[in-house]
């Protein structure tokens, strides 16, 4: 078969419903969400069934002609985007969208890779159960994204990434074959933990098609504090604190610099300071537990009390109610959005140990300061699991072009300080083709060389979204 | 290099201090604890770096010899006892014992491959910390076998395995080269995970010398019940309420039938049935929380009232002190000694998803009784996390022998439903050269051939622990 050959052979498969050839109909596949990267493709193949997954992944191998899988299509680094040469194969998975089985007993849940989270959470709350995987995109990012990607989000702390919340995993492989490794247990030790090579891969290994993953008893209590404090060191100690009194009801530690909270006090509609001065860092810190009664406000008074004795805490506010705890959380959530008012802007998201937090911070502004004079910076993030957003704006009144010119100089500037602490220059959002040659430079070469082995040993063809996670 | 040149040229790198040549010395390092599997060797090499290590795994590669990675020695499958062969090096890795950093901010400690577990949860201790794998053997068993065995325990339910418990590794692959993946990260996406190559490959791929673990907040109160039961589905019925109510301060949810309790009775010394009169099944519950004065209590009686108020529990006694407590504990930990006083046993490790414990049960208890009457059936275990320990013993006044030559069939009978329910037949024991044949018969095809491929890409040679996990 030549690849000329190959979108009839698909339509075979597929039939016209799972072939998208229109150029209007292809665009939304050939971009990401936020337009940051471009793609062609001759094709769009979206396969309803995994064994019709497996017939397109072997048609494929069979032409010789890459295919790039795709969710929602709403990663931030490129993974899922074809490359511009146009003989890519787009692979959507949204139309395996079954939730195969919801099990409250056993605490899982099994659905297919192209499920939108938000469903599986909202399929694990109808059973009075929690699955915890929580972001921005939850409305419609797909579960095997999630998987491919090694989602993170804002219940890591307390739940662990995507890979945690894995029991078993359904794959088609780059020959074809399908792995059925879709068991709900806890306990397996009969040989080598294959799931885990597929989870995080982007894609370059295999195909996600389903997945068991694990559901939790339902959380019926939160507090909420927002807290001012001297320093990231403060905010550490405070973590400390918090768990040590509080356990795993911690479910929420976000750190933030007060310029990230005075850009969305100057660009938020409604956005409003707790408190009268203003503190050069804050916390949002929340506490959530099982029972209805849990008396956690007490809690976590107690926690900022033994903070405030021992000078970790400048101010704090514990919120009474929910307008109160939304106030908070836009105040955390509303960074983003309001950094881009202020001129173009760098994102980094990398993680260090936390107890290197308040060591790299200090070190990576220095390092930004010395780079660029009046730079404003805008870290904030979920400092429980050491993992900070670095994102950067220019010096007021300076040139965008000027500033924008220099991105690649300042993101290294952030990895090496990464580096030196022994920390990942990307915590939550992968590799996809935007870090994978800067992830080389930081990588320990025994381990690239490994990756390259495994890619070589189930992807022998280079057919499985290349360009992506290795460098060339 | 010949064979025969290896052992001057191992002298060369560990010393002689390293290296162990005596008959005498050498007994020990053939043999597992149990003596249930005995081995050969011309040589056990014990060095005492990373570095060493590597030289040792080079060598040997050089000389064309196989290796054995062992560590406390401790293992139920013959994972770490060389073949009969006399031409396997026995590598100990009991002289890697440092605890490298403990780190209670980040809450991870860094520790060698050869440092026993009950060291590390005492170091986790000494600065207000938990590390939380548990198991009968941690006072001799090392963190090397229980990284490379996946190592379970009565951790799990809250926990995780030991897989679940690790941040990071350092491994000296198969070519004697080191890899450094020993961070302390919460959040890495920068490419394939290969740590859990590693976790649980019984030193088939490698020999991991050092971890970073997860460290937890130390648990300062906790509540104990004993609950009988008509039926094992009431038993996870009432995991539901608890966890439900308690979320994961349910740290401990084991499941005993009568028979198992019996035995105890009969042969423990001191052991007292807390009720009158008995029931079929029975379990122990137990309840953990960070702060000293929790109410667990309170919640655990409200949890059994709500057991019940729907007729799932026949009787139920919350322990009212710490001599009450650890009497409930003997009950469940005598199990396995007080068996070996009524003839010949078999024990079978398996899992089942905890939605299928009742039919599992039901089902396999049937087709023992129709395999042989009579035959007394010792199922207990760790069922929060579905895993149960199937142990036979022969009918009463019945022929040990004849009993004893059913050992495979009986097997088979146990593996066979397991497998029905979606299981694993092994649970947390691993493979060795125990079970790697009888797995290959109930592993998905596609699995085992990734599985080979996994061991020619790391140890094209062959030469990690041959005769273990993989099947000829």
């Amino acid at each position: 078969m030549t690849p000329a050959d190959l979108p009839a052979r698909l339509r075979d498969v597929v039939g016209d419903a799972g072939l998208v050839t229109d150029p209007d109909q292809l665009a939304g596949y050939l971009t990401d969400w936020r337009d940051a990267y471009r793609g062609r493709a001759a094709v769009v193949v979206r396969p309803a069934t995994t064994e019709a997954v497996a017939a397109v992944v072997a048609l494929c191998r069979e032409a010789g002609v890459a295919l790039v899988p795709q969710g929602g299509n709403t990663g931030l680094c490129g993974g899922a985007v074809p490359d511009a040469s146009g003989r890519q194969v787009v692979l959507s998975l949204t139309r395996l969208r079954r939730i195969r089985e919801v099990d409250p007993d056993n605490q899982t849940i099994t659905v297919e890779a192209g499920v939108v989270l938000q469903q599986v959470q909202e399929a694990a709350a109808a059973v009075d159960r929690l699955f915890p995987l929580s972001l921005g995109a939850e409305g419609s990012c797909t579960i095997g994204g999630n998987l491919s990607t090694n989602a993170g989000g804002t219940g890591v702390l307390r739940y662990g990434t995507m890979r945690d919340l894995t029991l078993g995993l359904e794959v088609v492989l780059p020959d074809g074959r399908i792995w059925n490794g879709l068991r709900g247990l806890r306990k397996d030790n009969t040989g080598y933990d294959l799931k885990h090579l597929f989870i995080g891969a982007e894609g370059t290994l295999g195909v996600v098609t389903a997945a068991v993953l694990k559901l939790y008893p339902a959380l019926r209590s939160r507090a909420t504090a927002w807290v001012a404090l001297p320093s990231p060191q403060a905010a550490v100690d405070l973590i400390g604190i918090c768990r040590t009194l509080g356990g795993d009801r911690v479910t929420t530690f976000e750190l933030m610099s007060r310029q990230s909270v005075d850009f969305v006090l100057r660009h938020a509609a409604g956005a409003r300071d707790p408190f009268a001065a203003p503190s050069p860092w804050y916390a949002l810190v929340e506490l959530g537990d099982t029972l209805p009664d849990a008396g956690l406000d007490r809690l976590l008074e107690a926690a900022l009390t033994e903070a405030v004795d021992r000078e970790l805490v400048l101010d704090a506010v514990v919120a009474s109610g929910s307008a109160q705890v939304a106030g908070l959380w836009a105040l955390r959530e509303g960074i983003s959005e309001a950094q881009n008012h202020e001129g173009p802007s760098f994102k980094h998201d990398v993680t260090v140990p936390v107890s290197s937090i308040a060591a790299f911070v200090e070190r990576t502004d220095r390092a930004l300061r010395a780079a660029v004079p009046g730079i404003r910076i805008v870290v904030y993030g979920h400092i429980g699991d050491g993992n900070l957003h670095y994102n950067l704006s220019g010096p007021v009144g300076g040139s965008g072009d000027g500033f924008r010119a220099r991105a690649d100089e300042l993101a290294r500037i952030v990895y090496d300080s990464t580096s030196t602490f022994d920390g990942s220059i990307s915590a939550e959002h992968g590799l996809g083709q935007a870090k994978r040659d800067v992830m080389a430079d930081y990588k320990d070469p025994v381990a690239l060389q490994l990756m390259r082995g495994l890619k070589d040993l189930l992807d022998p063809a280079g057919l499985m979204n290349p360009g992506k996670v290795l460098p060339d």
